[in-house]
């Protein structure tokens, strides 16, 4: 049967998920922890044999790691499990209650999304978090993972699918796409899938989101600033720079950009680009900056000066994600000016600034346009664990929906339940009769 | 200066608009309906000269209804607006208060979208109600009316933009586009304007969903359907398909299809038929339900029945969405084959059960997938004034973000502020910190 075929199936059981008691999502997630402990071997032989063909097409260490599924991310999986099963039912909660007139109830309810479709490359763990997170969420999923961990992926799935219909959930609610075509199939099914997922490189990303009419939820770019504000501590700033930039470079919420404030960039300048050269940092600055590091590079010692001439970085050119050890650097003349960068080069993900004074950063906070502003600590942050949301589907640069990491919440919609005595709107319209709205939560 | 360009500004005022206090977008409230009141004879007489134009230009009569802004309009513009101002600030609202570790304090609070795009076919008082929404939620708005009341929506826009910048709201936060090439302009700026709301026929709003990346909010087809189950009491059921099909037929949540329980279609049919008929109602129904009225039309003296022959409905012509005096009509033999079928055929906009029977209705209202999901009412009742929140920007069929009737809730998002103190990621992975996640609200 064709994905389309399937996923058309999917769509007709999806109310019958969307209706099942948490009881049963619940005992899905047990039997799924249960079988993954119980098959780990069968895992771990089928994620061998995906890195030992990955070894032999020369792939890179660094994408070699996320390929990997061992016991260490096993219990990583297992932990989310547990998390999730400690968080409450996000289905069925009563959001709104309201008396429109005598014995006309309003109700908004939270409901599941419905027939969510993931695309993700490599990092078989996700494949787990996430089905796990839509059947919590009592969504349907569409899973079609990366070509390099097929095998691991295969077994997983297959023993996620097979514990979740032991525990009740129906047949047909997961599903897993192998082929790539399939994927190009699954962007067309925009009549019974009501949300896409990607997760994987900015260009995966974009492709996904230029190719369909689903909803997508989720972000291509992740370009992250840190502003040093004229009032800022350097003994904080530095530290935050540091972590921001170097904890973990390929994340989408690691610092490309540092701001600092004109009237201390001659001090604080040369003293972080030490620091960051300590930690193996390349800077790449506006001609003022270079400037300054130029001027500064002899007296401290420094190699870390940003490249002069053709490399000077203007315009455009701070839209760049480096992903790697490479940091962006511009001077500002105040925290509207920061928030106008921002706002125009960035990605709308994650800023924060680093200031002592309060109101700088309350003006930042509400200036800045992003899913995350923060103050004084490091845009690394950003993140459904350090949130407590117990997992992440993804982080969403959009404003619609869900807007930073994506857990539980983000996959839940709502429904308005109208409980009626035979009213008609012909009464009120004539005014026989009119509404009260009395508020009943 | 092209719409572009204006947008492009217009975004980056957008976070000082947002930032601005509710006294000041109340104040414009305030400003708006006072102009609106002074410079009432004005706005006539621009409506007066569409109104010639339109007529001259044989324009329906039912058409020339909606463009008309008179006395009665404009009370109702001005009861809108106090109703706005009595509402409170959607901005600003804190959801959620975390203490992730010591001294590292997670908020999430609302905030507006940003740039609106309103993309609207005729009625003027439309382009008062939605700016007015626009502004109380803290966002910026690009306005398109419809050709046929250009001269009205000049005045009141002209007004509206004047009273607002009078009262603080800053310039070019508010902008109109008259010329048609404009919308076209418009649904390319995706990297300026976070939302559009059309507001038009299925036709215009199907062309402005396909021809943007910009999320589009609102529906374009409306087929709600009542379904009359086995214990259903008549007598209810009867006056609200009367009034779900006939109060207002050209509105998004009549009753487009009538779905009967097979066990009482013999009986309750043509008792409805006739009643329908009364109220110039045409029925249009599956084989099985065309024989019944056949059957039954000489006795009850009713010539309601369904056209046989090539007429009769099946499949996709349960799609169709009349917005005239026409029902579809089909038997089903359980409350799960009338949700599948409504789920199949319908729209997720709003749908009713008629019945006596609590599970019943509760199996409804859990399996159909609609926006609205009512029982014992009329479909009539999907609207943001008879749901209390004082005015709508539409109504939306989709999933993400906001359902059903949008109101002020609808115009805003979120963001997240985290708060710290020099905390950096790199203590939380190595384990020198952790989380301990405590609510603060």
């Amino acid at each position: 049967m064709s994905i389309r075929d399937n996923v058309r199936k999917m769509k007709e059981v999806s109310p019958v998920v969307a209706s099942l008691p948490v009881s049963v999502r619940d005992a899905a997630l047990r039997e799924i922890a249960e079988a993954l402990s119980e098959h780990r071997e069968e895992v771990f032989a089928a994620n061998r044999e995906d890195l030992d063909r990955a070894h032999r097409d020369g792939i890179a260490d660094s994408v070699m790691k996320r390929l990997k599924f061992d016991e260490h991310k096993l219990s990583d999986c297992l932990a989310g499990i547990n998390s999730l099963l400690a968080l409450p039912d996000p289905v069925g909660k009563l959001t709104l209650k309201r008396e429109l007139d005598e014995e006309l109830i309003l109700e908004r309810v939270t409901v599941p999304i419905g027939v969510i479709g993931i695309i993700f490359e490599a990092r078989p763990d996700a494949l787990v978090q996430i089905s796990c997170l839509c059947i919590k969420s009592g969504n349907c999923a569409v899973l079609k993972g990366g070509r390099e961990t097929a095998s691991t992926n295969k077994v997983l799935f297959d023993l996620i699918r097979d514990a979740a219909q032991k525990a009740g959930i129906p047949e047909g609610s997961l599903l897993q796409a192998s082929a790539h075509s399939e994927i190009d199939e699954l962007l067309k099914c925009d009549d019974c899938v009501d949300l896409l997922i990607p997760r994987g490189s900015n260009a995966f990303v974009r492709y996904i989101m230029d190719h369909t009419k689903i909803p997508v939820m989720g972000h291509s770019d992740g370009v992250c600033h840190t502003y040093v504000d004229e009032h800022a501590d350097p003994d904080m700033a530095i530290p935050i720079l540091i972590d921001a930039k170097t904890q973990y470079t390929a994340a989408c919420n690691a610092t490309e950009t540092l701001l600092v404030h004109r009237s201390i960039a001659d001090v604080f300048l040369p003293k972080a680009a030490k620091a960051l050269a300590g930690n193996g940092v390349k800077l790449r600055g506006s001609a003022e900056a270079a400037e300054i590091l130029k001027n500064s590079s002899s007296g401290t010692g420094t190699d870390s000066a940003c490249i002069a001439g053709d490399d000077i970085m203007a315009g455009d050119d701070f839209r760049k994600e480096y992903l790697d050890l490479v940091l962006s650097v511009k001077l500002v003349d105040s925290v509207e000016e920061a928030a106008a960068h921002i706002n125009r080069y960035g990605s709308h993900h994650t800023d924060c600034i680093i200031t002592d004074d309060d109101s700088a950063a309350g003006q930042f906070m509400s200036l800045v346009d992003s899913a995350g502003v923060y103050r004084n600590c490091s845009t690394r942050f950003a993140d459904g664990f350090r949130y407590g949301f117990g997992a992440e589907v993804g982080i969403s640069t959009g404003k619609l929906h869900a807007r930073g990491p994506v857990g539980l919440e983000g996959l839940v919609t709502y429904k308005y339940r109208l409980h009626g005595h035979g009213q008609i709107v012909g009464d009120y319209a004539s005014g026989r009769k009119s509404f009260h709205f009395r508020e009943l939560l």
